[in-house]
């Protein structure tokens, strides 16, 4: 019998189980393997006892409509940087990669499949060099990898962020506001791309491209007329602001200066305040609604498309791949090749052309 | 030709299309009545030119399914308190009610069907008092109107704040997190209280039970083991603290002192924090995503009920009445007897009943 | 330790497992009580070997979010009838109400809350009478008890039927066409009447009130000009037609005489193409998706409050008692009393004037 | 001032009037452009009198989050077979495409987008042919075009049918059933391969692979032990059956004989129960619920980039072309090369593999 141990770790999103349910489903169609779970990523093989359960179909049914994963995840730690409490209370980062991969052995895992993000990818392909048999499967919501089309999770970000503008737009229209909608996207701005075309958005400000705020406010106030109107403005968590303003020095101080206190948004807000726009300004800071709920149909698909192709990879004994969807076609690359190229918004993306063709904002 | 007016006033909420539909289509089926309607309340008449229009079968098509009222709505003024700047740029209140009632007069008005919460329904009654003929329509999305059983928008907000739990559930358990969801309800904790149940959360803050900060930290910790579990707590935005623990008094000032900085969830996190509570937490605050969206069934249904009923109060003249829902009876009340009884949740009622069975906290 | 058995009977509708969730985390509160669970009402009880499962809080948390019920249901046998296969290939329906009770005491049974409708609560009555201790639950995904405001699922039902008019209504519309849409309702037409409402048909036929097809012939053409225009109708699966058109008789030979092929949707089509009716028409039946699906909030907090309030009759010992709701209170009534009022549509209900008040015909 | 005219044609789905909106859009960039649109394909040219709209900005603002067309739509006709009453009653079929190029020309239309399927882009390219300055955008629900890696209104088409299967799962599991979704789909079974993996269906049957009802029934039977389990079934509607069983010819006499009177899925339910299958079946018919409703954000995203990309090569006069997407371009192709291939699902599809990864059966 041999046996694959599956994690996930790193930000949850939508379509995880899917990934699980599908190696699971997968690997009963061969008659010599089993898989096993390892809670909160490699931390249920390192804790003492261990926390590993074994996955049968029946724990994978239906698990496919829920966001979540659930074999838990964590952004902390790993196998590399375990914290460890010090005499004097302190926490000092411990390698224990060794001991993990023993304990692997000890377990009679054959072949590891690492779902997961940046961070944990960098540790498969530390692991693979170790000698570890593992198969990466990508997981990222920002959208912000370069070696696959999507990957899933965004879409249903991407959805749940339209269906908030929509929510938005009445009331912004009957009471002739300017609503600003705060999306996840630290360095990527995809999901405030996509969201602000879906949604029909007058500005959208992303992390590539620093907007001015002057500019921002002209657009906006081209919507009233005679105190009627109203304008959306979706900006992503990470934007910039350019510096080109006498009064931009004091405001950022303010917004920078404390970052857990002031998200985009807010910050926004003030900064479109102090250019004397008139307009009542409302802000919506999405947050954590975006990671969770059930996957849309295409979520479900490429969630599953992976877990298959990963269970196969592993059949092939292609360790220290990954797994990424090139339409349309599931393909594998080198873990170590893709944890290098991140996919951010340009200038000339398609999709800016068309946002832009349909008069929306970027501020630049 | 008889003419009647409508009008919507005070924070938008999911149904008001649906009662302008319904006016207009019961008033279609009398040979002559007219209906024509003024934009964001009282000020479309006020207004020099006025903005008022009529309401045509063709223009209120569809419109049921929408979010926001087509009327437009506003918060500020009306024709007792009309804001006129003075020549040292300060801003006067100014009696504009007669002049309103000669206005309506040389329009032809014979009738004004008013849609709003209870600022709208005092301007009602003191414009009733001088002679208009006015009937009432109650709006509140807090449900906090004691003459009838619910009003429309309610359940609609109680089911997007019962939706968004759903969601933070998934990532909540996927990565052992306390979340907090702040609710609207600024006096009344309907909303909070409706989800709550209905989302499953452990613990429920509403402004009718101040709370007692250990108690809820107590609640939370006994959800986890081994550093595994979860927690869900609902709060309404006008919660209140018991002042009762010696670090209180500290928080409190920087809560309340900034009341515009902190929400009620904001300042929760800090308060959890300061008992050594250890999990993880998140806020998330739904704000105006509870206002908008397309009105589920039941609000769509009492909305048209109430916009039937008023009309037909216009007809038999009952003018000083305002419309309500007892349960199956669509009655009417004067309006003078309803803008006095507010509907708060008592520690009695039947729902903290059923919260209470099943292990809901109220922090008390 | 006291043990209490719970059961599902009859067609499922959303809320159920709220329910059931809700009767084991009330009886988590008390220290001597323990929840167990018969699969498939009361054939778990009585198959060989049984099927019964001790119901532990992790085995219901989350459970309320789902449609269907954990336990399973049936439609057929029971305690009662309990079908028993004879030499001769034939079936007879077997009295095993004696053997149930004891073997309910041989498995420390001491009350049971039977969750099921009409049909299950006649069972529960004649056990009650043969001196077992139980509670029952109200459940009718067509609302037609009269002693109950409303029954959880019904809600769920209607927002399912009106989001489909929703969809219906855009196609209707781009293509000029008259859609039919059949809902649940066999001898109640409240979801259609509801759906009706708040999706904004133009027709509305329930089973109470006969239908004249030239009537409806009539509305649905009202609706065209010129080729243009589109029509809703929304028809109860059960109903009647007034038998004075000379063809209908043909008509109804082919549509009642073959009930099995022919649903109301379709034979409603017939008629209308043979009135000369010329726009394109086209049906949907809605089926068994109005049963599925995440029960709305309201349903969720129906259920819970029921689940929470069956359990507590149940500590007060009042057997024989079904809980009811009667806004705001939770009540509790005989069984035998509640078994033969039902709930149907009248022609003076206050939602038909809602109705006909913003145009919606009945085809009388 | 030019002017393009836009146009609507064939059977409605989710995005047209994404694409409609950002024409409109795109064009207000340009300070000589205008946009009209005629309703109902070309008829709205070649009625008298004609019916052709200016489109400004404020009619097609907000109508993205709208399923339909606000133009209106036709199967039926065209320039080319304009059905003309005889003398005797009949009808013959007229070729007006002369007369419509004139028409277009006194009217002062420079170019013409035409946003349909196969059909309509058939007359495309015959008008194109003739002269006629004319680009297409591709509509296709069941997305069978070769050219472009999806068209808009796919995605939310499967999302539906997968939500579908969400709701049918939670009462096929409570009452043990076997359960038949059949969607669209009549050549292509791009739909029903989708929702199957994303629901989570057993069986998936689809035009492309003739299905053996004794493979089905066996996979089915697989799913239930001891009276218990249950099985989902997605079936697109032009399903072709496997002629090698003995029973099969008088089933498939009843069954093909009267196409109108059995679809896919009653077909099927009837060829289960002659197998000999056990269970209960129930089937469900989605219909036109899968072109209905609000477009998810993939699908605005997609029909808004085909917009502006289809006035840009009207800008650059690259008539006789269609866009498509190829990702992550949209990029045009000739209309000729495009209306003669088409997209069917290959046995070595990507899809198919994952499939059958998870355990899919296509009855082959």
């Amino acid at each position: 019998m041999n046996r694959a141990l599956v994690l996930t770790g790193g930000g949850d999103c939508p379509g995880l189980n899917a990934v699980i349910r599908a190696i699971v489903k997968r690997a009963s169609q061969e008659k010599d393997w089993e898989i096993v779970g390892s809670y909160q990523s490699f931390n249920g093989v390192l804790w003492e006892p261990s926390e590993i359960m074994i996955l049968t179909e029946e724990m994978v049914a239906g698990i496919h409509v829920k966001g979540g994963t659930i074999l838990g995840t964590t952004n902390v730690g790993g196998p590399f940087a375990w914290p460890v409490k010090q005499t004097d209370g302190s926490y000092t980062n411990v390698d224990r990669s060794d001991e993990l991969i023993r304990k692997l052995q000890l377990m009679g895992i054959d072949a590891v499949i690492n779902i997961g993000g940046d961070g944990s990818q960098r540790i498969s392909q530390a692991l693979y060099e170790k000698g570890l048999n593992i198969i990466g499967v990508p997981k990222t919501i920002d959208n912000d990898l370069s070696i696959t089309d999507f990957t899933f999770g965004f879409q249903t970000a991407v959805n749940t962020a339209t269906e908030a503008i929509d929510k938005l737009v009445t009331t912004a229209e009957s009471h002739n506001r300017i609503l600003i909608l705060e999306v996840m996207g630290r360095y990527a701005g995809w999901i405030a791309l996509h969201s602000a075309i879906a949604g029909g958005a007058e500005v959208c400000l992303i992390p590539e491209i620093p907007y001015n705020i002057d500019i921002v406010a002209e657009r906006v106030e081209q919507r009233f007329h005679r105190g009627k109107g109203f304008a959306i403005i979706v900006v992503a968590e990470g934007v910039k602001v350019i510096q080109d303003r006498a009064d931009e020095h004091s405001l950022d101080e303010k917004g920078e200066g404390n970052p857990k206190l002031m998200g985009s948004a807010t910050r926004l807000k003030e900064q479109l305040i102090a250019t004397g726009c008139k307009g009542e300004i409302r802000e919506t800071v999405l947050g954590h609604l975006q990671r969770g709920g059930t996957p849309i149909a295409y979520d479900r698909i490429l969630a599953t498309q992976f877990g298959v192709k990963a269970f196969e990879l592993m059949l092939e004994k292609k360790f220290g791949e990954m797994v990424a969807y090139q339409h349309p076609e599931i393909i594998s690359v080198p873990i170590k090749e893709v944890i290098k190229k991140y996919n951010y918004v340009s200038t000339t993306d398609p999709l800016i052309k068309t946002a832009k063709g349909i008069g929306i904002s970027f501020g630049d």
